[in-house]
């Protein structure tokens, strides 16, 4: 039998893969798991995206545009340039999900080998995207003790190489919820125009901007047009995330060009997913209002449990809705797995997801969660409650 | 502003990209274009299948499992246990189309630079999926005065380097519609092994074979278990191009575990086509009945008008709905060119795909056209007589 390929050893598990074992068997011996591990809102998906799948009235699912469906992408332009991203339908392509989207910038931009930057915890997934192009991710490390903003320009001028081709942000961050100041992103955009780097912005979570802060975009830095990639997707802004529709962005007409191609071989992204997609865009104010208040709403009774709790350290994030968490454990991944194998609380537990996985420096995060503020509030009251009396419980516990 | 990489250089626009803007510029004119160029069936999606998501009652489209919903994989692992194919839902992952499965399959199993022998003409986006994971294509023609039969082993054998790594085949074939005997996949059975090779086996014509010939599946092949990795779709087989729902089947363990990461990575497969996918398995037999009568009338009838007209030749396809066929033109490239721009016949003309895209052998293909048979006979009938007379019109055209 022949071996399988390096990227094919090399692929990293999901942070959370060696724990769904002990999740299924969690809930086989009848307990209730309140998971604070994955960005799966239970928001539901808006009823006008739905119904126009519901009542399509195709005979064919053909293949659309490999761009997607032009109606679509008129329509998607229309609302970028109605938050001040002025692009047209040809400046952008649907993709299947923002992970496609992400796949293309890097095989478009960067040779096998060169690297990209990215301010760590990350985005978990970059790391497969990393080993399926090829690329290599330079941290650099943010710290809770300044609530995850962007590391200082030295650190970032530090690590760029004659190998480095371009800087990735996520905006409002996942993991760590925060929200890039329009001082951040002036910094960013001096570096990337300095040293002529690409500069991918993943602004999936750009709808959850808290507290008045305004969302900026990479979009809309000047001097940088040619350099900027935004990544975007319905995941989260419709609650849709098996769907599995995004976009790739950009005035860079050369990108877009070999985007084309790129996309073509995949044929299209998929076809009911974009009905849903360009239906949602008619998606009511009223909708967005709920969604907020109730994010807001968790995340203020969330912050405020978790500091709570002795030991547990956990900044307010600006956006998204997670927050990397600072635990009393001598290991989260223990504790993560202890959670569902050993510990009960009124025969419920709590899953979350351990740090680790989202630091690209091994050893980092080892007191650290992510955890995602993603169920109704009665459910994360009973979670927190869950959690802090399994903090008290856990035998790893680290003195104060 | 900086470069592009090489894969974004390097990716090959699709064989009709060039015809595009010629196509709808003829459409401007008011002309009605023949679209023989693509496998886009105009057999309507099974109803059961665009039911099940117009009768859905889902609230939220979650992320499914990265190996696509269980109740899907348990009944596409039944349908395949009816065809032979002896295996469970673990040994199958649902992917984002076929598309997905090979270049998974490619990433998992070549390293960059490594060789895989496909014989051509090949389905372009082959070429594409190559480039994306860095891996080589080494062709081995087939030509159509043998009706595309598989080369003999003798050239496969000369190609084999130390970087050779599988042979990847499409059973039946596009862009010949040629259809492997028993003898023919016996001898690759024994190359594979012999070298200890991967056989990626793209099988998505399945359904489609005629003559009462027998489709047999590589991985029907004994000996090679864990050597083939089987490609499917269920673009064709229910006429759902654009719903993006494939798989890839394998018994090979480490490959599909794998394959779980790069899966991960991505999230998950679109959750609305699972939906159709897994309703489509209930599709009446009556409806692959009239498929088929469908595609035999319309085989028989193009095959025949074809090598009726002068100087062309048309091999009888065995299986899936395309044809490679010689026409006595300078070059087909051109040809298909000046039909959209030049040519009309009764206000209507006829678009081919050269077949020069499908070849990996520069220079090959010149005077051949990959020809889809996937339109009403009636329609069929007046893009044979628009080709007719296009033939004898064309200035380019060769001495017989």
């Amino acid at each position: 039998m022949p071996a399988i390929s390096e990227k094919g050893k090399m692929i990293p598990a999901s942070p959370i893969r060696k724990l769904a074992p002990y999740a299924e068997e969690a809930k086989r011996k009848g307990r209730k798991v309140y998971h604070l591990n994955i960005g799966q809102p239970d928001i539901p998906t808006p009823k006008v995206a739905l119904d126009a799948v519901r009542n399509m009235d195709l005979t064919i699912v053909e293949y659309s545009h490999s761009a997607g469906n032009e109606s679509y992408r008129r329509k998607l332009a229309e609302y970028y340039r109605n938050i001040d991203i002025n692009v047209d339908h040809n400046e952008l392509m649907i993709t299947t999900g923002g992970s496609e989207a992400i796949t293309f910038a890097m095989m478009i931009c960067f040779n096998p080998d060169d690297e990209i930057i990215i301010s760590e915890p990350l985005y978990a997934n970059y790391n497969g995207f990393a080993v399926s192009t090829g690329i290599k991710i330079k941290p650099v490390t943010s710290t809770i003790e300044n609530g995850f903003a962007l590391p200082p320009m030295d650190e970032f001028e530090k690590r760029i190489t004659p190998k480095t081709k371009g800087i990735l942000i996520c905006n409002p961050s996942n993991p760590t919820g925060y929200l890039y100041s329009h001082d951040e992103l002036e910094k960013l955009r001096d570096i990337v125009k300095k040293h002529d780097l690409y500069l991918f912005s993943d602004e999936v979570y750009r709808e959850f901007c808290y507290d008045g802060k305004e969302h900026i975009s990479a979009m809309h830095l000047n001097g940088i047009e040619q350099n900027v990639v935004m990544i975007d997707s319905i995941s989260k802004r419709y609650s849709s995330c098996g769907v599995r529709i995004g976009a790739m962005v950009t005035k860079n007409k050369e990108i877009m060009d070999s985007a084309m191609k790129f996309a073509q071989a995949r044929l299209c992204p998929p076809g009911l997913g974009q009905i849903v997609g360009e239906a949602a865009l008619d998606t009511p104010d009223e909708y967005f209002k709920e969604v907020y208040n109730e994010y807001i709403d968790r995340r203020n009774y969330m912050v405020e449990a978790l500091n709570k709790m002795e030991g547990v350290k956990c900044p307010m994030p600006g956006g998204a809705f997670y927050t990397i968490t600072h635990l009393p454990v001598d290991d989260a991944d223990k504790f993560a797995q202890w959670l569902l194998s050993d510990f009960e609380y009124q025969n419920s537990t709590v899953m979350l997801a351990p740090a680790s996985g989202f630091y690209a420096t091994p050893g980092l995060g080892k007191q650290e969660v992510r955890i995602a503020y993603v169920l109704k509030k009665d459910d994360l009251k009973k979670a927190m409650k869950a959690l802090e009396e399994a903090l008290k419980a856990y035998p790893g516990r680290t003195a104060l």
